[in-house]
């Protein structure tokens, strides 16, 4: 497949529009050759994503979070900030992310949670859209609603709020969802499934009653991985896909 | 004791000089009499908090994170950011905060870290000396040290790094250090324990392979409330100063 | 009467959308309780208003000018900017603010000054639509029209201008409407009636040739009070509303 | 006397030094020729000022306030900024300004305010030492201090405090002083004289239980006129100063 | 001709609508009197253009360049950003500017390039249609092109790109078009025809392979001079337009 | 040598401290390997100095102005901001700018060019200390002062002033030095000798009566390169450094 038909297969699956303004999405290195075979897809273009990159001589490295954030003045090997953007260049892999656009677009990171969840009814979350709302089948304890969690993510998780509460409608948020709190309860969620909150948004969800489920960054980005690929193979299937062996979350509990 | 003569003890103990230009300490509401007898020590003015205190008819309530953080133009009951201040102030009780100045005081929350994790050699860390630096009295391998820590916090950490690494050199950083890997790195650390770091954050300290515990915003800064206390009742001792019975973190394991 | 009946009242009176960007309006202080039944009416809510309100038994002070005008992160009885605040929330009595919306609005500020000076054809002044421009029944001199504001509200007032010229089209704006002195200028009218002109203004003033009554910043926002007080009372009257007893201006002549 | 010499006069008068960040002292127009005969001498550059110096063959004015206060880019005889700049460039007339800097220098605004007032002991008010404090010869009451600043200034007076209360040590402004009540209280001053007090800090100085005496912006900092004039003879004098017949304030009393 | 028309005549050729944000353009110095006789025409108003126009007794100076550029706080007759401002206003001459409005108006500066080039199709260049982009009648190599423009400007000028490239699409930009480069190549040009690039401009315009023809600022500017007089007089003609004999480009080879 | 190595023999000659603040200045491309043999030296990183050192296999580019100037979030083929860095990072290869630290050093850009043109009494010029100051061995008009320059740089130059003038003290500035007109009028200088000069700043000269030469931005920068490689070959000597072949400026004469 020639890159320009890759770059206009993922426009079509998480259309540029949908990034925020502040975001950095799409082609961010240029593969020094136009045909692409071989895609490996992560979360995160680190070092080991990078290496696996290369020794498995990749074409391209499609991920959800950018190779930049910050702008940067310099590229050296020393700095964590674009190490792996030097060693994917000096091997000719290129690289193409989707971000909040991944997050906001139909099949993306929030849909495949609201799937994983069970959800019903699922529809965008205010204002920004990025998440999901949606209905439980059936209405369970919070308590319970945290161990479904635990099991629908194969993940230890941490939780605010209150067992024996009822609920019925969930807010989903992969990542950092901590700031939507106060969107998240004025939507009239009775629980909120996301990835990272700081101490403070933990006492805001606490002030509100808003009960959380607090899954990790990683493992509530990481589901929609395979169902990006599956996307990508869709049409005309002449590259290989291949989900990153090296980039799960450096967090482990002993 | 007078109010007046509490500040200045606060002042002695956690001096204003040292806080961040961004923090907003001291006397941040004034009860409404000027004789302190009963204070009531947590890490947040949550409104559990400002509850017990009100029912404990508490003076004054001491807290680590400040009542305000943005500034407010309106106190209202329903607004989680200016609920606790109004219950505080219709019922006369003051409010006193010491967070970066408690941070990098002698005793403070780091001097406090450092020594439940049995470091010597203790220094401030560089370069805006908040942290510590230590050494264990006995090197052993990142999977021991990690264990040590569970056991010291009595909690359930999540950590970063490889746990057969050998570790000498520790950095500390109560409540989120995240940001302060590279400082951390460079210091030439083994190991680094804070209580909370971002996802990409966690991907620098990999790079860096720098191995962290990641113990809990909560569970990093509370220690440093039962020494505080101590030092307040050193001196001449008319006052009452109470934990919190309330204001524990809100997110729990299941 | 219920709180929220009482803020939808002042809503249909004073609507949050003619508030200018800047400004700080609404609800800014909640009291304890739901129930509304005396309300304190002033411009500004000062400590000696706060008092009246407490040994009153308000349960709110509605004021012009809003309690909070930059934002604050600490309230403190002996600070001035905070005073009034820490004594309201100490005694549960909540605080609303109509202050650029009751300028526009109709029946506001601006239409009480137009109707104390007779003025007819009455319109709101561009570009603001604040302040408002009208004719006086009849011509006369701007000498003449000055004793007429004097006498009209009752305050010895300052003047730019020739007490010859003619005086038909006039031009309000209650509080400080010094700035506004070329936009009256550019609108074509012979006299401006304001309350506050600083001395460059009026250096601007008698640059262009126009006459202006200066007849001070309380005294030119007091009048709208009653008939505001009026309008709430016209609908279900089970509130008792008060103009404030302590709340004049502090400038005096001797 | 050359131009350049009026320069270097002026500054051991006044020194550019002590002027403020923000402001714009100096020669802001050129004169068309070198050698100054007349000078004209006034508070602000009005139209009529400009006239006066024209018809009166002037070589220079020399003003309190600058010319120029915002920047421009154009030079209009429509527009009020800019008409006088006009008329004076149009006619080969300099213009000499000396704002903050005669604030605050020997001799200058607030010193002459304070001889007009007959303290004693005289400084500098802290912060910035434009204004000074000083004391009575004799304690009298606030209400024998305001008959006597009428007299002292002949005009008419605004007064903020207690009558009966009594003044010792007293702080003096001239010009715009309302924005340093806070300052003038923290200094221990028991009254403050200034020219202008917007509302709010009369509501500030009535917190604090302020007594001041608002005396007119243009009232307050006339007097130091001829005083400077004195101070310019004192050498060599080849040159004529006139003080303006047409400059005064455009704000009168019925 | 009044002072009114002259600007409506200017307002009918060269709209203010048209001219950048940022730029400064119309009655920049208003003349002392309001009939119009004699008008000088010249791109800067330099000290010589203002002694031109003093001598020469003109009523009025029209640039292309705006008198001042930043805004000023002073007028002095040593300051080069000021000094001819203050010879014009000395000897009663008012100033008009068209700039920007100039550049993207129906026969402005670049509709002059355009047809000095002999193009045809021509059109506005995107995004701000200052530019203007059109086809050369026959195609020729740059070489020949290069020839072709320093005769038509009669300019020894300056190139970048290859000179047996065919060129068929030509973009001009009269003055500083450098930074309009990526623009130019992107509108899909064969050459460039512009005053000033700096040397990292030049070297885009290499990577891009982009042709230009760097021939002066003010030898791109000055062509629309004698265009513009023929518009001002093809209406009522009571006023004598002249180009300056004194504002030629200070720059010269030897 | 090792890299390293190499990167301080360039601290001595050319600090960093010496670097204007918004520099981006030093390593700030890694080289894949450590060991360096060749390095390559040019003003610009273009793509055919790129090129060449790809082809010759170079080690390291040194280049006077840095490969990034604003920061990016991209490394795209297509951007000539990034391509030059992806080619070079594609094949190992480094790149080291030293650029206003160049300029100011002793030995660096502007002393060489003050050597060019047989200066004596060579001193910094105030206030950045970039360029420099000094005097003809003898006094010359500058008509032959130009065409001396023409000579010592192999180049046609543009000139401003008058050819009549005696020229005795020249301030130099190599690249872009038109900002500096004023600095060097100040500085007492009869001639300034600088690579580019925008419009304004020609007609800012004309104003001082200071007499100009421009003879290019490449051109006044490029006279550094041999000196600097022979400073860099003084000590311990097993690198080879090559003066590029392909980075000429791309402005042509016909």
């Amino acid at each position: 497949m020639k890159l320009n038909e890759f770059c206009e297969r993922m426009e079509r699956i998480a259309p540029r529009s949908l990034a925020m303004d502040f975001d950095n999405v799409g082609l961010l290195i240029t593969p020094d050759h136009d045909e692409i075979r071989k895609v490996l897809v992560a979360l995160d273009l680190t070092a080991a994503v990078a290496s696996e990159a290369i020794s498995g001589k990749y074409d391209l490295v499609l991920t959800h979070h950018p190779i930049f954030w910050d702008p940067v003045k310099a590229i050296s090997i020393e700095d964590p900030d674009t190490a792996a953007a030097y060693h994917l260049i000096r091997h000719g892999i290129g690289h193409f992310a989707a971000h909040t656009n991944l997050d906001a677009c139909k099949g993306g990171v929030n849909d495949v949670l609201a799937s994983l969840l069970h959800l019903i009814d699922v529809r965008p979350l205010p204002p920004e859209n990025l998440g999901r709302i949606g209905s439980l089948p059936e209405e369970c304890s919070f308590g319970a609603f945290a161990s479904f969690c635990e099991q629908a993510f194969q993940v230890r998780g941490r939780f605010v709020g209150d067992p024996d509460k009822r609920v019925r409608t969930v807010a989903v948020i992969g990542g950092s969802g901590g700031s939507d709190v106060k969107a998240v309860y004025d939507a009239g969620c009775d629980a909120f499934v996301t990835g990272e909150m700081k101490h403070s948004q933990t006492l805001t969800a606490e002030h509100f009653g808003l009960n959380c489920c607090v899954l990790g960054h990683y493992e509530t980005e990481f589901p929609v991985l395979k169902p990006l690929i599956s996307r990508l193979q869709e049409e005309k299937n002449d590259v290989q896909y291949d989900l990153t062996q090296s980039g799960s979350t450096p967090l482990y509990c002993l």
